[in-house]
């Protein structure tokens, strides 16, 4: 007789994620701050009551793919393409900045004592720093009210270039990790995933494009693109060495502009995401976090971390900004619609401790950076930036929960 | 470094079930025969790609939960009153006969060699022989026009009773498999399951009622009712001893006349279901499936078991309509349209095969039967079933997957 214990741990994840994440709401905080807290306080540093499986790891894996495959759903193509050259700016200062910081900040804290993986590990943190959250910039600007203005283009085009350089960065280290192979050979690795990327780009496209067009079976439609993503995630891994989630966030690239497919295929996901994989995903960081081990430096590590994190974006962000010609006062605005973090953060996270390039120790000063970051985007912008509104107010939330 | 390859593995179970479905679907069959193929071709009885791993079985689990509670959540109640007394006799005739000539011709053909449980497992075939198959049922009537009709009416509201009597056959019959346990226990404890369902499902309800009324959160009530129906699968397993299907079943029977939130949750579960859950089920039923095994006296026992499903459930059934006052015809058609058997019956193999009931060389038997009778009910019924249309002919097809 097999268990069924999987049966309530799933129902208890979506109850209190839900639950967390409607009070979080109810304070003017994203839903993923709420979900994040249900799993610290189901894991070990609280009640103890889940704790981690093969199911839920793979459960949750499926749900981190899920979220990327949407993120490259949602990218618009065309918005990038007019914002261009100043979103680029924007933000490749904006992940320089924080990398070099948060790199720096790991070897203040943790000299080097002979780990061969140090700098690689020093190097993690700094890309964890770098990735915005499109999610959380778009729907505080849309609650601001300032997402069709010239601030608010070059936020979320510089989000979308952001999101894109943090996965090849992340692909990058990560692919590292393993001392007996070159550099080289992983820029290779790289070089060919994205050649393949290109011809199945291309193909797939062709294929979507006519499948969407000459059928209207959105259930059909929405399974195939779905297994392409899940197939790309898997080639991505197993031949390539790239994180599925790199295969994942391509996938949804490749069919972001079929635009009949891109909706149905979102749909579904959607509701694939907040029914089921997604909460597990969210939760099953806050069980890993284990929150018992933040003591004495630790605790001044995650203060440094936080600070790091939301100046460096500032700064990063606000010079490529100013380089680009935008006023001071603009510039500065840009800074700070770029702090928040949030899904990608934790996911980028997750994937360095599964190549064993983040602790476990040094979980709890990341989901106290992205909990704290996602607080005060929304608060500083309401702040800093007062001017017109082209929008209602809409209650900020997110669409994954 | 975990593996990757479940990835995979969900990817090709996807596509092939879907790519079989549609060729199912094609020359007039259910999908779900194509879909059961697909798993056959996968597993080790063709090609051995796909075996079965505990993610496999957890995903395959919650797949059937969600089909029992779509069925719950199907039911239509006042259907169900209206044509209370008739279809009540012929659910029940056409549960007993098939009951009875199972469990006999298991006998027959593998006599008693002193297993303990040799009683229970000839009962356990007649279980799988009661069920029959509500959306099959539904779907070849609706094709044939006569869903509306007198006839119709009738095989709808035994189709109903017929899936409730299967339920709480397999319940009691599953219960008994612990040999130190007595069946007084086990009927004790199937009647403290339906206090607790009675007392819950009063809370229940009222809850759900009120929820649906008072908020227009159609995600919320998807998630609290997929929750509600986890925990009472759970609990009916758990603490019961009582299938988890039933307790989902019963948990979709709770919520059906809460007109709202039966829509909401049915329409998310629909799309969980066919994304995923489903195609996993019915591929590991399949996977399942050992062809090899099927030689000599199973090859026999198999066409017995195939011409015994259909003519018991001709006979009981008709029976039943006979003895309610329908016409020697109708009374034919009735029982031809309760031939069909489908999800339902593989549900009840496979948890008979849990329990230690099913071995696992009578699965290739059991899934013909299941194949075959999909297959003719379609073609029985245009033969025999002429007079009148209500509705114009609509494609033969199922919605789970």
């Amino acid at each position: 007789m097999q268990s069924y214990e999987f049966l309530l741990v799933i129902a208890i994840i979506l109850l209190s994620t839900k639950l967390l994440g409607l009070i979080s709401e109810r304070v003017h905080m994203p839903q993923v701050v709420g979900a994040l807290l249900a799993g610290i306080i189901l894991g070990p540093s609280v009640l103890g009551l889940v704790e981690e499986t093969d199911f839920l790891l793979k459960t949750s894996e499926i749900g981190v793919i899920i979220l990327m495959f949407m993120a490259g759903l949602d990218t618009d193509l065309d918005e990038l393409k007019k914002t261009g050259l100043a979103s680029f700016v924007i933000a490749l200062c904006g992940v320089l900045v924080p990398l070099a910081a948060g790199t720096g900040l790991f070897y203040v804290f943790f000299p080097d004592a002979g780990d061969p993986l140090h700098f690689l590990k020093a190097l993690f943190i700094g890309v964890v720093l770098t990735a915005t959250s499109v999610s959380i910039t778009v729907e505080t600007l849309r609650e601001m009210g300032k997402l069709k203005g010239k601030v608010g283009t070059a936020i979320l085009g510089a989000a979308i270039i952001d999101d894109i350089m943090g996965i090849i960065v992340l692909t990058v280290v990560s692919g590292m990790t393993d001392p007996s192979v070159k550099i080289s050979a992983v820029l290779l690795r790289i070089v060919a995933f994205f050649v393949l990327l290109g011809v199945v780009g291309f193909v797939m496209h062709k294929l979507f494009s006519q499948l969407s067009s000459t059928w209207h079976q959105h259930r059909r439609i929405a399974i195939y693109g779905f297994s392409f993503c899940l197939i790309l995630s898997f080639v991505a891994e197993h031949y390539f060495g790239i994180a599925d989630i790199t295969g994942a966030y391509f996938a949804g690239l490749i069919l972001c502009n079929i635009m009949e497919a891109r909706e149905y295929i979102n749909k579904k996901m959607t509701v694939l995401g907040y029914m089921i994989f997604s909460p597990i995903f969210f939760a099953s960081i806050g069980i890993k976090t284990e929150l018992s081990g933040l003591t004495g430096s630790l605790i001044i590590f995650s203060a440094a971390l936080l600070l790091v994190a939301i100046v460096t974006k500032i700064i990063g962000c606000g010079l490529g900004a100013k380089l680009m010609g935008f006023s001071l006062q603009d510039s500065f605005s840009v800074g700070l619609g770029m702090v928040s973090r949030g899904e990608v953060a934790l996911i980028v996270a997750q994937k360095g401790a599964q190549a064993g390039l983040i602790d476990s120790h040094l979980f709890p000063p990341i989901v106290l950076v992205v909990i704290v970051t996602t607080l005060i985007t929304p608060i500083l912008l309401k702040m800093f930036m007062k001017d017109g509104s082209d929008e209602s107010a809409v209650a900020l939330k997110t669409t994954h929960i």
